[in-house]
C-alpha cells in the first residue's frame, strides 16, 4: 500500500451524493473511516486501537520504552466538505509509520492518530481535547450537535464514552501535523510547503446595536435610530482599524449579521454582529479588543443606539515549538523543498496539543485557498514533498532523542 | 350609537391572546368585523352590502342621482397589530353617514367603505385594487399569502370571488380617508391633524454583492473580497446620499440584509441588501435611483465585488387632489383645529383610488410614531377633531356639487 492507494480507498467512505464528503463526527461514515484506518494500520503491521473516546491510534513501537512522537490530524469532515482537510495528515502518519517500520531503524515509538470531531460537531476539537483531558466532564456528557444529536447517543453501542480519555503527557515527546493551509498564502507565494510559526488566538464577540424599528415610509431620516446604519458604519471602521494595524498576521472578520425585523419597509430596530479577531500575538488580542469595543461604543453613541457586548469565545495564541519547527525547516532544506514560515489563522488539533506538548505543523497549499467544500484541492507534488519532509524530520527526531 | 361605542364593539373582534389584534384579511375575525360593520350600517338606516370581492359598502343615498363621495379605509390588521390603523377611518365613515342622515340635508350620495386586505396579505391593497379593476385577473386568481393560504380558498363559501370587482368611475365624485400617521411628525409638531399633500412613490431594489467566501482565520486581509465589507461601505454612503439631498420628504432605507454563509468564521461571500427609496416627487425617484446604482457599482468595483441589481417594485407618487385638500384645510380652519400639511411616506388605499379619482387624506398623530403593534395609539381628541373636520368637509362638498 501507499499514501496514494490509501487516499483512493478513504475517498470511498462518506462520499456524499449531494457533493463532496460528509463524514460528520461519529456518523456511520466517520466510524467506517476510522475502522478502515485501524484495519489499514494492522495490515501494515502496526498496533492499532481506539482510546476510550474513539480517537484512533496506530503505533510503531520503539526500540526502547521512551515517549512517543505523535503524527496526527483527523478523518471527519464538515457536511459536503473536501477530501483533503484532515485526511491527508492522518494518511501521512500511516505512510510514515510504514516507511519507518520498513527501514527497521531504531528509535523512539511513533504513532499516527486520528482525532475525533476536529470539525467540532459536538464542540471545538472534541477528540484532541478529550485526549488532553481538557473537557468539563459534565458539559461533555451533555454535548449535543447543532442538529440535536447527543454525543452520548451517537456513541452508544460503540464502546466509546463521552468523557475525557486523558493520556499521560510523559508518554508524549511531541506532536506533528500535516494539514492543508485553507488559505491563499502558499499558492500566491508559489511555495509548496509552509512551516507554521504559531496558531492564532482569537476573540469572538457578539455586538448588538439597538435602535428603533420604524416604518420606512413615515419615519423622517433625521428622527431615525437605524440600527443597521450604525452597524454598517462600525463595520467599515472595524476593518479600517484592523488593516491600519499593519500586522499581516492579524485578521478581523464580521461573518454574521442579523437584522430585526429584517423587512423591506421597516427601519432596522436591532442588528447583531458576530465578530472575530485573530492574532498570533497574545498581547495584541486584548489590546485590539479594547479598541474595537471603544469604537463600537463611540459609533453607538453618535447614532443614539443601545449597545450590548457579549464575549463568545477567547483563546490565546499557541506558538509552535521552536525545535520541532527547526527540524521541519532543516528537513525541507535537506530534501531541496522550498518552505515558507507562516502563522496559522485557523485552529487545529495542534493548537490543543500545543498547549501541553511540543508541537509543530507543516502546511500544503490549498488551490484557490478553498476548503470545507467539494472543490477543496491540493496538488499531489506538495503532498508528496510534505510527507517526505515530515518523514525525514521524524527520522531525525527519533534518532536525536534516542 | 357613536364612534366611541363602535370602536369598543370592534375591538372585541380579533383581539389576539398573544397581544394586539389579528384580523388577517379574509380570516374568520376579519369576516366577522365586516359582517359587524354591515349590521351596524343597517342599524343606522344605511344601505349595506358587499361588492363581489368582499369590500363592505355602506351608502346614504343622495337627494338626486349623482356621483358619490366615498369615505374609506380598512378593518383588517397585520398579525398582532393595533386597534387604530384602518379601523378608525372606517368607523369615521360610519359616524359621518349617521350624522348626515340625521341632518336630513340634501346633497350627493355618500358611502363608507372598508376595503379588504389593505395590509396586503394577498398582495398590495388587494381590495381597493379590485374595486379599481387594477388586478391582473390570472395573478389574482392564484394569489397566495406568505403562510401558503390561497385567496380563492379563503373566499370559498363566502360568495366572494378572487377577481376584479370594478366600479364605474363615473359614479365616484371623490375619495376621502382618515388614517393614523404611522410616523412621528404630527406628534413632534404638537399638531392634532395632518392634511396629506401626496402619497410617496417608491423604488424597491435588491442589490447582491458577490465576493469570495474565505476562512476567517486563513485569508489575509489584503487578499479578501469581503462582500459585507463592501455592502457596509455602500450602506453608509447610501444614507449620506439620501440625507445630503436636503429633501425632508425623501426616505432611504436598507431594511433587509442577508449574508451567505452568515457564519462566524467565514468571510461573507455574498450579501443581499433590500433597499427602498421613497419620494413625493416623481422626478426625484428615477434620478436618485441612478445615483444609488452608480454608487453601488463604484464601491463594488473598488472592493472587487460582483454586483447584481434587481428592481423589485416601482411606484410613482400620487398627489392628492388640490380641491379636496383645500376643503379639508378650510374645514379644519373653520372648526378651529390646527392642521399640518405633510406627505405620506406610507401607501394607503387612497394611493390606489387617487390614481383614478380625486382623493385626499386626513392624518391623526401616532403616539411615539408606533403602528402595526399592540402599542399603536392615538388620543381621543385628535380622532374626534378629524371626524368633525371630515364631516364638515363632506357636508361642504355634498352641497358644493349639488
Amino acid at each position: 500500500m501507499s499514501f496514494a492507494a490509501d487516499f483512493v480507498a478513504l475517498k470511498q467512505i462518506g462520499a456524499d451524493p449531494a457533493g463532496g464528503w460528509s463524514r460528520l463526527a461519529f456518523s456511520a461514515a466517520d466510524n467506517a473511516a476510522h475502522d478502515w484506518l485501524l484495519e489499514a494500520g494492522r495490515a501494515a503491521g502496526l498496533a492499532a486501537r481506539y482510546d476510550a473516546f474513539g480517537n484512533a491510534i496506530l503505533r510503531l513501537e520503539g526500540t526502547e520504552p521512551r515517549p512517543a512522537l505523535l503524527i496526527g490530524s483527523h478523518l471527519d469532515t464538515v457536511r459536503n466538505g473536501g477530501a483533503f482537510d484532515g485526511a491527508i495528515g492522518v494518511l501521512a502518519g500511516l505512510e510514515i509509520l510504514r516507511r519507518l517500520r520498513a527501514s527497521g531503524q531504531p528509535g523512539a515509538p511513533v504513532e499516527a492518530i486520528s482525532f475525533r470531531d476536529e470539525e467540532g460537531r459536538f464542540g471545538p476539537f472534541t477528540g484532541s481535547r478529550a485526549m488532553m483531558g481538557q473537557h468539563d466532564p459534565d458539559a461533555l456528557a451533555k454535548a449535543r450537535a447543532a442538529d440535536g444529536e447527543a454525543l452520548a447517543e451517537v456513541m452508544a453501542g460503540s464502546g466509546f464514552s463521552p468523557a475525557n480519555a486523558p493520556r499521560a503527557l510523559s508518554g508524549i515527546a511531541g506532536y506533528l501535523e500535516l494539514h492543508i493551509e485553507q488559505g491563499p498564502v502558499l499558492e500566491q507565494a508559489g511555495c509548496p510547503l509552509g512551516i507554521v510559526t504559531a496558531i492564532a488566538g482569537q476573540e469572538r464577540l457578539s455586538l448588538r446595536f439597538t435602535g428603533q424599528a420604524d416604518h420606512a415610509g413615515t419615519a423622517p431620516m433625521d428622527l431615525r435610530r437605524d440600527a443597521f446604519a450604525g452597524a454598517a458604519r462600525f463595520a467599515t471602521a472595524f476593518r479600517d482599524l484592523i488593516c491600519a494595524a499593519g500586522d499581516p498576521a492579524l485578521r478581523g472578520t464580521i461573518g454574521v449579521v442579523k437584522l430585526s425585523p429584517n423587512q423591506g419597509n421597516v427601519v432596522p430596530g436591532e442588528v447583531t454582529l458576530g465578530l472575530e479577531i485573530r492574532s498570533t500575538d497574545g498581547g495584541t488580542l486584548p489590546r485590539l479588543r479594547q479598541r474595537v469595543l471603544a469604537l463600537a461604543q463611540e459609533i453607538a453613541g453618535q447614532e443614539q443606539l443601545g449597545l450590548r457586548i457579549r464575549a463568545l469565545y477567547s483563546e490565546s495564541p499557541v506558538p509552535m515549538d521552536p525545535a520541532l519547527q527547526e527540524a521541519l525547516v532543516a528537513s525541507a532544506a535537506e530534501l531541496g523543498h522550498r518552505a515558507l514560515c507562516l502563522p496559522s489563522g485557523a485552529n487545529h488539533d495542534a493548537g490543543i496539543l500545543g498547549r501541553l506538548v511540543p508541537s509543530a505543523m507543516i502546511f500544503v497549499p490549498s488551490i484557490g485557498g478553498r476548503s470545507h467544500c467539494p472543490e477543496e484541492e491540493t496538488g499531489p507534488a506538495p503532498i508528496e514533498a510534505a510527507i517526505d519532509v515530515l518523514h525525514h524530520a521524524v527520522m531525525t527526531l527519533r534518532r536525536a532523542r534516542a
